[in-house]
């Protein structure tokens, strides 16, 4: 299995770390966002005598109170549709080894999140990649792109939505286009939408599970990490409303028994938060992703798309090579003792050499710190060895 | 993937509460003595701002203290030799996925933990199983019957010990036999030692990690569930002294993330509970054990091993299909209301028709309600239309 694009730069950073450098950690999907406190104080007060097993598909309360968090959200589905995970990580496992055998093919435009590909090589299922590019924002790739890519193992389509690495949102018309593709060669349509509440600029999110007609190919990956910056729980959830699909998702689960009881319990929590939670949470990360955006693009050679979604943006740097660009940030370079961490796009793509003048930068750091760390970088783009005109 | 011998069952259970009957859960292990307070309260106190992901191998403060545990327990580890699971499920389907290959095989004395089968399914692992006997208390099968077993394919030999579902407790003599096994045909070897200190009658657990010499060879499946009753904490250790091992299984660490966050908690407070704690827990399953023991021996027909350790037992009965008579006891049995759920041992025997006489009992509860347990299963084995004489 691929070191993920983060962990190679690991040695990097304690490397900077020794040489006393303070360094902005743009690199990692951990928001620093506070955790909602009726979630913490939920697993406080809960009267736990003894820690048991849950229902292997998760607290039936909990499911059914997801069933009025989804239909909040426009998605119809009922308790049985849905099996609580231990993180989105396991749903896509799950998902994955229910709906493909091993030697099956499944496509994902690329950037796309680099333990996609590690789920994949531990069920022996290939991922095909299409690229989709910077300098269209990282829209869906033309469905006559994944057309070309179909054989008779594809089983499977896959989408992250709003998108890890890109902070690309899919407009309603693309999940459409994807919708008549799986239809039309009969392919599983999975969408990891562990984003969902993360959407600017008044712009909605539409779910696979919106549409109908593909009951039996539409699968859903969630999770409550990103969402209320609970990563740390690791509860999640896989959603469809192919019985088959969480029949066989059912066996998995039943073999690991079931997923953490107390994280189970804040993640309940949650869904009593008020209704104008996200819009408080919303507004900062807009107001960060304005920032960066407006800095980097401001850069000669820089092409920064403003994202409209999550909390990523793929950016495309004028350096000979990112990985040895972020290397060197750590390595050798410093603005007043500081400098920033990033992760190399090359790790997020399949095919070889794509990527490999991009980053991927979260803003996952309050204002006056991204404003600093912006600084930083524009000055190591500056003085960077390997700078391309 | 099988359905679980405890789950076939399940309708028939719920026909019996339709009908009102009070059921003795013998069928499962989940153990009904208290999670120690300090655990809990570890969790309830805990200054939790932003609920992040923990390192993947898990909190390096837990694996720091879990050096001296094992160290208590007659095992030399290092923090770096273990991984923190999601359960001990997590550490068993790591340890198979970066040991063999799919296609590889791995013996197993049946019967066996029926979800080792599971996970050896979804990692395309081939598991070969070699008959232990009720009449023998179902120790270790001659080291004889592994070595006609060994193939090609063959790269592991794996015991759950004290064992589920027997409570067998490998002797030292049993674990070198299977050292020099291992070395001889270089194979690895995977010890599941959850119930570590559920060992009676003043027998100690020897560790396949106390063995010299096969440091590349033994893998060390741990868990946190039945040892502090914490079965929905979802805490498990994987730990071997193999450097390849535990540098491939961090790689599917990796990929999903890190362990849960309040269970690590709830399992670093437990390495803080006096040295005693486990006398009264075992003073209780000694108790507990002998009388069902010399209950059930008492019936005619009946062969009930006095396990060394766990607390389950496999019991052969004097009936045609201990299926049927599960179920029968169930559906169709009750003494004053009540009646009783055992699992039938047919579900851990890898080998068709094996156990097909023999059911597990877990004595996992408190002695009044086993007394009147063990009362109808008795008279349930008297009125049972199936019953050999």
């Amino acid at each position: 299995m691929p070191a993920s694009p983060i962990r190679k730069l690991v040695p990097y950073a304690d490397e900077a770390k020794r040489q006393g450098k303070k360094i902005y950690h743009l690199n990692i999907g951990q928001p620093d966002i506070e955790t909602p406190r009726p979630m913490i104080d939920a697993v406080r007060h809960a009267d736990i005598k003894v820690l048991e097993y849950s229902h292997s598909a998760g607290f039936p309360s909990y499911r059914e109170k997801l069933v009025d968090y989804y239909k909040r959200n426009n998605i119809e589905v009922t308790a049985d549709d849905m099996l609580i995970t231990t993180g989105g990580s396991e749903a896509i496992s799950f998902g994955l080894y229910s709906c493909l055998d091993a030697g099956d093919e499944i496509i994902i435009p690329e950037p796309f999140y680099a333990n996609y590909n590690g789920f994949a090589i531990a069920g022996d299922v290939n991922v095909k990649a299409i690229p989709s590019s910077v300098e269209n924002n990282f829209a869906l790739p033309p469905i006559s792109e994944f057309e070309k890519m179909i054989t008779p193992k594809t089983k499977a389509v896959m989408i992250c939505n709003p998108n890890n690495p890109t902070g690309y949102l899919y407009a309603k018309e693309e999940i459409q286009a994807l919708r008549d593709l799986v239809l039309k060669h009969d392919l599983f349509l999975f969408a990891d939408e562990v984003y969902r509440e993360f959407c600017y600029d008044d712009r909605t999110h539409h779910s696979v599970l919106e549409e109908e007609g593909i009951d039996e190919h539409a699968v859903l990956i969630d999770s409550v990490s990103k969402r209320y910056s609970a990563c740390g729980a690791r509860v999640g959830a896989l959603v469809s409303r192919n019985k088959d699909v969480i029949s066989t998702a059912m066996k998995f689960a039943q073999a690991r028994l079931s997923p953490p009881t107390f994280a189970q319990i804040a993640a309940e929590a949650s869904l009593d938060l008020p209704s104008d939670y996200f819009d408080e949470v919303k507004h900062e990360y807009v107001a960060r992703r304005d920032l960066l955006v407006d800095a980097l693009s401001q850069i000669d050679g820089v092409i920064c798309p403003r994202p409209g979604g999550a909390f990523y943006t793929t950016v495309r740097l004028p350096v000979d090579d990112a990985d040895k660009f972020c290397q060197w940030m750590l390595e050798s370079f410093s603005l007043d003792n500081q400098t920033v961490m990033m992760a190399p796009a090359s790790g997020f793509y399949a095919t070889p050499d794509m990527g490999h003048d991009e980053v991927r930068i979260a803003y996952v750091l309050e204002k006056d710190e991204l404003r600093q760390a912006t600084e930083c970088l524009a000055r190591g783009l500056e003085e960077y060895p390997g700078r391309k005109e």
